[in-house]
């Protein structure tokens, strides 16, 4: 029984536990031990989605027999008890929809991936495809309360929209709350909270941004210059429809609030996957050269690059340590075969020798090399054969395949 | 004793825990059964410290009769086992320490603060007062790992350097692995990983810096300039000297690694505590007011504003928002009194009231109201006999004490 507590200690804070009166001010919540979470059933089901703001679902698979796993499956309520506890005075409703039982109610509601928490707000509703715990579903529905449009009204509110490189952003300019600004708002709710939507009524705001009346600008991830969106004024599906064929990013971060979808979204069953600390000089300093290559080659669909800050994920580190045989105090980038785990227990993986030397490979070494991964000539099934306990599969080496790379396109001049 | 697991469900993940396989490559771990945690006491002790590269030891008080209370110690112990896992390629040892029982080790090894985690390194001992959550620890435990000192080594690492705004961080200009530079190494231990230390043997970067040889600098978080350490080349004792007395800053943020101790090392019973998102537009845009504040009076050892991003603390933010009777989508500044708590359930607190205006107050309004709250102009005491759920402790408002402060202070020009 301990090794289920176990498996589920994560991010858990005690020190409060025991010395609770000690430090007034900064107290973590203790459950109460009140049931919120509803058993959701063809009875009540549209009464709860009258009742609150915000109603969040999770879809799950029928309550295990084995008691080992039951137990897992009640601490997957408890998670959701203590999140609903904590909001308890956000007007949010939880509830559990068992995918054998509720199967009726599961098809009305179009809850599809078991597993997912489903959160209904208005008429739409958005999937949490995250990291199921506490703290990272409280902050994710708080951003759910959030307007989905966020005004933009000074030039130091520019700034601050203007630093946020890491996520994708659109920026309209509008007269005002008119039908225009109204079809934005409207597209903006169907990607909130994981694609943010600004906009101003500033003039001097648009100008700084060479916003034209009733234009959007679409930002994504790391690129100095937006693309615009055709036409305008927009409708609601013009905008609808140009995030969703952009919003796969050349390089996009890894979250824990959507880490899962993202993992999903792999590139022909694979992942250029690079670890970097952002905190840490070489870290940044690879995180540039990246950034770099993902300006370079935004306008090719083929790539992708997963980013990983290990500073955001403490408990995946040292078992991505294991799984990839990697230092991941040193900065590193290679190639994960997602769908290919059938012959191993660990995903086929390849990663870039980096380090024999003192400085990091520059953009075009890096560019050579991903070319090399897109083509296939460095790919995971080299090394499958050879066993899992391998001490490091860093035989491939730039120097082999310095060859020329003549077929540079010149279709990346956006602006 | 439901009430007990779910009080410790903070940063609880638990979806891989149904569906390990489905996701290769980002496997939250699981407990695997083995204790790894020892229980020290007078036998085992010298043993354990030189066994490992790191000795974590948790000094607990006894373990309680209460049932109850015995599985939040279990639980505790449960956190290091996990943290002891997941770390156990990084020769890193494990132990409890009982304040009653083990009271000769404790004072051999000059454990003082019940509920702590003590860190031994060589011969450094590092207490850890932050979030006892398994991550966070983690977290802590591979930045004490890392070298002391970060070497920066060109432009693009100085870059990395000079975007760690929010960290207290040393610099020094060394030959190379001399005499000086070991004296600037030994200090470094003694801070680390609280205070980051750096060092270049680059001419380039050290004119950038305007550092001369055996020079060190310190930066104040979010100040522009650093200070000159006095006298070179520095001994060891001379940087702790300093940085012992310079490490409270006059803006700080609040971090999971050292929360309690940031929050114990109150200011005459006070924290003025300032709650800005900075991914938010209004918060940053707040915090950059904050900052202009602080450079301002940098000099004034008796200011020093917390910081708190609301963003860094997803489970108390609502429990904040309930005893403070706050709106957190804002930002706010406000006085809580962290030592007058016997009077109440809840620590005596006054906000400024920014509501009514669409715009944030300028520096110089802030200014106003912090020299009111020094002055004990705005103080908790006011609103100390009215009732707990009385409806907003805004009633004090900038526009009563505008008198003229013509008192300011010139000793700030530091350059």
């Amino acid at each position: 029984m301990q090794q289920i507590w176990l498996s589920l200690l994560s991010g858990l804070c005690l020190r409060l536990v025991f010395y609770c009166s000690a430090e007034e001010g900064l107290e973590f919540p203790n459950f109460d031990g009140k049931d919120r979470v509803l058993d959701i059933n063809e009875r009540n089901y549209k009464k709860a989605l009258k009742r609150y703001d915000l109603l969040c679902l999770f879809y799950h698979e029928p309550v295990p027999a084995n008691k080992g796993l039951q137990k897992r499956f009640q601490m997957t309520e408890l998670v959701l008890e203590l999140t609903a506890q904590v909001l308890e005075n956000k007007d949010i409703g939880f509830g559990m929809v068992d995918s054998q039982k509720d199967v009726k109610v599961a098809r009305k509601l179009g809850l599809e991936e078991v597993g997912s928490l489903y959160v209904f707000k208005d008429d739409r509703v958005i999937e949490f495809d995250g990291e199921l715990s506490a703290d990272t579903l409280v902050e994710f529905l708080l951003d759910v309360l959030e307007d989905p449009v966020e005004m933009i009204n000074n030039a130091m509110e520019l700034r601050a929209f203007e630093r946020m490189e890491e996520d994708i952003r659109l920026i309209g300019y509008f007269k005002g709350e008119d039908s225009y600004y109204k079809a934005f708002q409207e597209a903006s709710e169907r990607f909130q909270p994981y694609i943010k939507f600004f906009a101003t009524f500033d003039k001097s705001v648009a100008k700084h941004l060479s916003l034209k009346m009733n234009e959007v600008n679409f930002y994504e991830p790391f690129m100095e210059e937006p693309a615009i969106l055709p036409g305008r004024p927009l409708t609601e599906m013009d905008i609808v429809e140009f995030v969703n064929q952009h919003r796969r990013a050349t390089l996009r971060k890894l979250r824990a609030e959507n880490m899962f979808e993202t993992w999903e979204d792999d590139m022909d069953g694979i992942h250029i996957v690079a670890f970097a600390e952002e905190e840490d000089p070489d870290g940044y300093e690879f995180l540039e050269i990246l950034k770099d290559v993902a300006r370079d080659n935004t306008n090719n669909p083929e790539l992708s690059i997963v980013w990983i800050d290990p500073d955001d994920f403490p408990l995946l580190t040292t078992y991505w340590e294991k799984t990839f045989k990697l230092d991941l105090f040193r900065p590193q980038i290679g190639v994960v075969n997602v769908t290919d785990v059938s012959k191993s227990l660990t995903a086929p993986n390849v990663w870039l020798d980096m380090s024999n030397d003192e400085d990091l490979p520059t953009a075009e070494e890096l560019e050579d090399w991903i070319e090399d991964v897109l083509s296939g000539r460095v790919n995971t099934e080299d090394d499958d054969e050879s066993a899992d306990d391998q001490e490091n599969s860093d035989s491939y080496n730039t120097e082999d395949s310095d060859e020329s790379h003549d077929d540079d396109d010149d279709d990346d001049s956006d602006d």
